[in-house]
């Protein structure tokens, strides 16, 4: 397409000027990406993007994201001035409450935008996380006679992302697996937050990435619209089978000459000489002013772009019609999943079943993911521990793009990064899987799978000091205990095969956010004084009645995963006024509603003992201030598992002597 | 020093048996790299390591840090055969209850021992901490006449380490600093836990690291005692100003032909071939083998870095006398600080003060870099906001090793565990600075420094939704609750410039594990109901009385950091029987007598109500089932701080209301 480039130029001086009025008028805000990178704007959404503001959620749209998400004013801008539903209104709300002009993008706040990024790095990883989903699903629903995806993935990042460690695991990730449906626009200004970027990185950014397995483009001048649409275009044509980067060198803060090239004109400083850039920039005194040429040149762009959907359209309903099959999967990815249709296919485990609930893991996942085709699981080198690999099928890699089982490498934070990415993009129903402790490395991106309500499933295996002679480096003593604080995270942690069962149905069910399993490395018997289905039932709850007392109720045990057996052997030493309650998640037993969760912890029954192998306090909220909770406030040690329980004195006969200790 | 390559193969074939018994007795560990780096064991520990077996904390020893903990007999190994205190016996106690080899090496478990390490990628940035810290002392306390610091830092790493974000970000800040103290050898043998490396990893390693402006060495045979002697000295001895890598190319597990060079060498899969092994190595049926004349020959070497060690003390002594003021300042390394004495040094603030936490931090820092001139303060690209530059110096940099201010990029994980490294090496009191959100990205290396008990300051700002436009990504509502439950991590957030003070002199006087101090963005006043010494004295013991009651005592409001002006405010509302409890730090009100906590919370008073923009679960062990907290179990939103707060009723009137709520 034709570059218009003196309309496009003018445009460019108007996002100045709309980027300087919001953050003016918030006085917050930054300013040195939206007017560094306006070109790029000019020339992504002015030209250069396959996508369609009335349809946002086009299938087959190039997808941006805007990893430097701090410079949130450039997206905003380009979106309204697409014709997206983000009117002018919202960008003078820039940063207000309830506005959908946030101060970092967020994926549910905003049409058109594709993931919730500012913690930096992230957004790197959530763009290998689309082109992941691309590839994917090129290979599962693209025919030889219809191309119904064939989109490319651009993603935006300036020096504070190329700095992250979760964004080098993903650039590493992405040249390994020659995601060539990725563009990361790298806005190379030299400047960071707190100074000239030479007093903190000196990598040579080309050479480094050619290492990696990328293609890579300097493009000497960011502003130069014809060089920066050569650029992509070349990148989107590439034939190399490689991902792409575009060095674009820029000038921060451009527009505004007092702060413009240094680390002045990153946030909001400059936005005090707006009257002078304004006048500068050759705008009216008028804020907010958007020029009648400019939203026509919009205007008649967005019918081009929506010609182009038409097409695809056309194309999408033969594809339909020839592959009924391939067009009814695809439509599955809007079907909510019922946890107890799931439970059906999931066979019972036999009574004397001893297993790791990491192997019933293994032993569920498998109808999980014959009834749900889009699922897929990855593993962070770890599947011979995970245990999560689907065996019906293979490696996602260059040369088998259907793949349901994805080694994304000793990278646990870009795994979980990825998984966001390929959750924001919707089609395929994602988990992965790492040692429960590596949690703390994937935990900044499961905060924002939380965040973005992504119903990203964790497998974390290897959950306490069950872990044994690994030792304290490998005990998650805490880590349960730090997810759970994380709001709209679920965490479950069943106690044996049949709540493992259960705790996938509960992730699998779940469509608005994300859901942690903590499974053990040791086995575990069947706890079959509790009927099945009350043990799967049970974790849908989040807690629930695992042993009746048969005497007027004196005490109440409570218990997650491998401690629920010792709770249930404490209690028949206790007698028969002692319930047994199993505790999975709190986050789903504390969603309950107040009478069935005061059916379960009577307020009345204060005499309460909790027991799990880790950090005690949160469990404060169901035993109080009278009840005692059997824990490990201290790291673990290196030894046989079972010596460890002992040596920390997780035992039922710790129980039985709390009970008795309390009046 | 000539290398005696006889001896030292008969060295490396009987170390390999030392690994497979143990690994065999045991049946867990980790095989694949004692095996696979036997040889570069042999010729660092026999011949180029500088060091002293009965002096591990010798000054100027090369520091030794296997990265790829997992490996861990590599270590225990060679420090037995070199003749550290690590008995036969310890070997054959190998992942032990107890014993003096845990299943990954722990910095106060094993003389000799560097850094806790097994979480991967963590061990290099300790190195590059270690490189910094020789720098740093280097440049203080070396002289024209005497170099009493000349060592290398030497790390040992395999794929897995290489792969891992944190890594990737050391290793960058590495070549930009120019630490060519420091000689990473890259274990490199094509094969990670789950599969061959190739299944993960494609990255051109060579040309990576020298556009990361490495040196690096390619080193064909891993195994050639010459070569790897060759590689060494040479990078020892490199004068281009660039850390050095060498890459080793390695056959993993070597030694057990049934599983060398596949993935299967890598766990103690090899070890069920142990008898086999043992034999095709020449070595004895006895297991723990090691023969008379390799004792003979780490005898004789241990006598000879004697010499070496001796020599160094002679240098030091001269030194000492000639610079009595530098030896001081060395020897105060060792001096435990007084939070009192550091009080005294800290200016009370004026009662009309109303700053920031991050603004009083700033003032109080100052006084304590003056007092205290080993004390280092580092920040992730935030200076500007985090506040923690010593202003009486400068940065850390090539020109200038002096410097006491340390520019991480926006490299916060990497920041945590270079700190990690400096605090291991305990030259240096180490701080550094980012958003409390972005501990998250930080707190693998955080736990490590909590389970190591190393005296790190993280001096974290922004800490709630008083950031406000920033919004949820930036807003950590669950940080501090999240870090609260890290053992031996000390979390700390202060009410007000008084309490900040505290704050800063409690972090110091540890010894024996990290501090985080929570600041805040937004302007505090400064809580003029309370005396300074009060709230400074206070700080320490955890919790304290923030308000007296004056009537008998009906109802208790716990607060922390900004919401504690929001209770004394309430507080007052409510009238005379009210006490107000400031909790700036859970970790340390816990470690109080009994008698000390039952004074600042009577059992008897059940009414009580806590205040704290953050998630509420933790704060039940202080309010039990019958109070109520106020808080948010959400995350945040983007808006003006004062809007949010108001709009998630954060307020002193929705105390008010719970306390009245309460029968």
């Amino acid at each position: 397409m034709k570059l218009e480039t003196e309309i496009l130029a003018k445009a460019s001086a108007q996002a100045r000027g709309l980027a300087i009025d919001a953050v003016h008028k918030c006085s917050s805000g930054h300013l040195g990406l939206p007017l560094g990178a306006t070109e790029i704007g000019a020339v992504l959404f002015g030209n250069a993007l396959v996508h369609n503001p009335d349809e946002p959620k086009w299938l087959n749209r190039d997808r941006f994201i805007l990893s430097a998400g701090h410079g949130s004013m450039f997206i905003y801008t380009w979106l309204h001035l697409s014709g997206y539903d983000l009117s002018l209104e919202e960008l003078k709300n820039f940063r207000q409450l309830h506005s959908k002009t946030p101060g970092h993008p967020e994926f549910h706040e905003t049409p058109g935008v594709e993931a919730t990024t500012g913690p930096l790095g992230q957004g790197i990883a959530n763009a290998v996380g689309y082109a992941v989903s691309g590839k994917m699903a090129e290979a599962r629903f693209n025919t030889a006679e219809h191309k119904i995806f064939d989109n490319h993935i651009i993603a935006l990042a300036g020096d504070g992302c190329m700095q992250e460690g979760v964004a080098l695991e993903a650039v590493s990730f992405a040249g390994h697996q020659g995601l060539d449906n990725l563009i990361l626009i790298y806005d190379a200004n030299d400047v960071t937050l707190d100074a000239m970027a030479d007093k903190s990185q000196s990598d040579d950014v080309v050479k480094r990435f050619k290492s990696l397995g990328w293609d890579v483009q300097l493009l000497v001048d960011g502003h130069d619209q014809a060089a920066i649409l050569k650029s992509i275009n070349k990148a989107k044509k590439a034939t190399s089978g490689k991902p792409q980067l575009i060095v674009a060198k820029t000038v921060i803060g451009k527009g505004i000459p007092e702060v413009q090239g240094t680390q002045k004109g990153h946030g909001e400083g400059g936005a005090k000489f707006s009257d002078a850039a304004r006048a500068g920039l050759g705008l009216p005194a008028e804020h907010f002013y958007v020029s009648d040429d400019v939203r026509e040149y919009f205007a008649k762009h967005k019918k081009r772009l929506a010609r182009g959907y038409k097409a695809w359209v056309k194309t999408f309903e033969l594809w339909a019609a020839a592959n009924p099959d391939k067009a009814a999967l695809l439509e599955s990815r809007n079907t909510p999943i019922s946890a107890a249709a799931l439970l059906e296919k999931i066979p019972v485990f036999p009574a004397d079943a001893k297993l790791a609930t990491r192997a019933a893991g293994r032993d569920v996942l498998q109808p999980i993911a014959a009834a749900h085709p889009l699922f897929i699981s990855g593993s962070a080198d770890l599947y011979g521990s995970t245990l999560n690999y689907i065996a019906s099928d293979k490696d996602f890699d260059k040369a088998n793009r259907g793949g349901r089982n994805i080694r994304y490498g000793i990278r646990e934070h870009a795994m979980a990064a990825i998984n966001n990415g390929i959750a924001y993009d919707g089609i395929f129903r994602t988990s992965c899987a790492t040692f429960l402790v590596f949690a703390d490395y994937s935990r900044p991106s499961m905060r924002i799978a939380a965040l973005a309500k992504l119903p990203v499933t964790y497998i974390y295996t290897h959950d306490s000091i069950g872990v044994g002679e690994d030792g304290p480096t490998h005990q998650p003593v805490e880590t349960i205990s730090g997810l759970r604080v994380i709001p709209n995270l679920d965490v479950i942690r069943p106690a044996d095969p049949e709540e493992a069962a259960g705790a996938f149905a509960a992730a699998l069910e779940r469509a608005d956010g994300p859901t942690l399993l903590a499974l053990t490395r040791q086995n575990l018997p069947n706890l079959n004084d509790i009927p099945p289905h009350i043990r799967r039932a049970g974790v849908l709850k989040g807690a629930y009645v695992a042993i009746q007392e048969t005497a007027p109720l004196t005490a109440i045990l409570l218990a997650t995963g491998s401690e629920l057996q010792l709770a249930v052997a404490a209690a028949k030493q206790l007698g028969a006024g002692v319930r047994v309650v199993s505790v999975p998640s709190f986050e789903r037993f504390n969603r309950q509603s107040a009478e069935y969760r005061e059916s379960i912890l009577p307020k009345a029954v204060r005499k309460r003992v909790a027991i799990e192998a880790g950090v005690t306090g949160l469990w404060h909220q169901y035993v109080g201030l009278d009840g005692k909770v059997i824990g490990i406030d201290r790291f673990g040690m290196s030894a046989p598992a079972p010596t460890i329980f002992k040596e920390l004195g997780i035992t039922a006969e710790a129980v039985v002597t709390a009970v008795q200790s309390l009046s």
